[in-house]
């Protein structure tokens, strides 16, 4: 085992990557939202003026790859890797958004995880001394994701009380190996758990276990516990995916304070008609880019663990009954170094 | 820029990373080509026992991968991390593949180019420190990719003749970080290249040009010429695509003696009506695994540059009358650290 690995899944960085920039855009439902504030634009239409809902997904995802870059004071041609990914079928989100960019590409797939699976990327590529910038990058677009995984909107299917609400929205963070932070300094990758959950509509309840396997895993490899982080904040497991993961924690006799979930933060429960919450690669990506970076550099926090959780299931895997394998991958952040 | 960059996209790997395990399993068709000798298992039953195609490609994913291990002399406990994607919808061949191996996963979308691009991450992953072993692993299923891109093979669709044939195969490479080689030395990673092609039947004539922007870049960085290499091996571009590559050089005044392509190799042309040759992912990872990495161990070749090629679009992207962006990664493997 080399040094720089700490137990079987985590990286301490020797060299913390620095969020150099960060941006996000999101569409009209998610702008009347509780965290409306955090985001950087809110597109009243969610067509970004493209004639199809996957174009206007690649649209969302230039936009905030060019405001993270503005941000971060650069240009594309500053980049030393691009990492990106959706849910499209064949990423066509990304593979769209990167093309003409000429900065060298690796797709992922991660499902609701690509913002944390993107961002561990990019931060090992710039520890490991092969870049100096990387920009990672995801989106998802609830009008693409409704017919592509469910139904056409036109159907007007009815959403069961555990389904969550695809986020219209794209993030972006670039990462630079020097700089004032807020700084990456673990990355702890997770492994597939699979409980045998074979209900696409309650994702929550299929990817809280994985959740709780990587953050139990964060903890094991760096002797840190909760207490360590000002917030610890999971994907998109929702309001019931929350539920389940503070119950897997409490068997254990651990009751967490300052655990958050993307998906719950980002609607308003009560209101917005999302039954469990948000839920989409762009959930954790307009989340982590708006409230979450954003709240670090106000001073709100200083030590944040990012758990991006992701479903890989496909509409043929279920129909062909199988249950929903999950993943998360959790990223620390930090003001220090 | 860091001291590993070579130029723009290449990286010189500074502690270059072992071959310690590669197999592959193809089905029928590709048993019956000229390479049949150099797989490691030939399935007389496409299905590999399995009820759907897309379980068969998981099934070929599972058994690559516990081939390469015992060729390594490993357990999946030894691996730090897996990293894997395949064509299919939401990337389920290697999701499923993966579930319940107990290793750290990325999940990487990169159409055909996925072997290469696995590669790549799991060389720089090594090289940067974060591992001792990692697993790259791609597959594709001719029948699973049909029904997907194309059609249902019962409708019995008329093949173009530019049309390729996507091997039943997979493929998995283990490295490590000491062994006697070959060795992973250099990782170019490529950039997005779309010259607007629009059939989707023509693969190769839209990939070609992005393995010219690639192999180019390869030589501008690292100061190599065509001669420095035994073989240049590209993915899957096919007959028609490899003419289009050799002609694209042909204009800068560059002949090639020493280039072959995987699409072309795996099949015979003359007796196995596949049109242009195979694709897939599985078509490079499987000629890669077997016919090239056992020919330099046996000291057919000592240097090699592996370009895969992949088309980064959907049947979505088509339909929407979408251009074919398309990738290419390039590693060069050598017997010599």
């Amino acid at each position: 085992m080399t040094t720089k690995k700490l137990g079987r899944q985590t990286v301490a960085l020797a060299h913390p990557p620095s969020v150099a920039g960060h941006a996000n855009v999101v569409g009209k439902k998610e702008g009347e939202g509780p965290l409306a504030d955090s985001f950087d634009q809110i597109n009243q239409d969610d067509s970004f003026g493209e004639k199809t809902w996957e174009k206007a997904e690649t649209a969302m995802q230039k936009l905030a790859l060019s405001s993270a870059l503005d941000k971060a004071g650069l240009s594309a041609s500053a980049l030393d890797y691009i990492l990106a990914g959706d849910l499209l079928n064949q990423c066509i989100g990304s593979g769209f958004a990167v093309r003409g960019q000429d900065v060298p590409f690796f797709g992922l797939y991660g499902a609701c995880s690509t913002m944390a699976e993107s961002l561990s990327l990019a931060a090992l590529l710039l520890d490991g001394g092969f870049a100096t910038h990387a920009a990672a990058i995801t989106s998802s677009h609830f009008c693409s994701a409704e017919r592509q995984y469910r139904t056409p909107l036109e159907y007007g299917g009815q959403r069961p009380p555990t389904a969550q609400w695809t986020v219209t929205g794209a993030g972006c963070v670039i990462l630079s190996r020097e700089g004032p932070g807020p700084y990456i300094t673990h990355v702890t990758t997770g492994k597939i758990v699979d409980k045998g959950i074979q209900d696409a509509n309650n994702m929550g309840a299929a990817m809280a276990p994985a959740a709780y396997d990587t953050i139990q895993a964060h903890f094991r490899d760096t002797g840190r516990r909760p207490s360590d982080y000002d917030l610890i904040v999971t994907g998109d497991l929702g309001s019931l995916g929350k539920e389940i993961l503070l119950d897997l924690f409490h068997r254990d006799g651990i009751e967490f304070k300052n655990l958050e979930d993307c998906g719950v933060l980002i609607y308003d429960a009560q209101t917005q008609d999302v039954h469990c919450g948000g839920s989409g690669c762009g959930c954790s990506a307009a989340v982590l880019t708006g409230f979450l970076l954003n709240g670090m550099k106000q001073g709100r926090w200083r030590h944040l663990l990012f758990c991006g959780t992701g479903a890989l299931l496909s509409p043929t895997s279920t129909l062909q009954g199988e249950s929903i394998p999950s993943i998360c991958h959790a990223v620390a952040i930090s003001t220090e170094q």
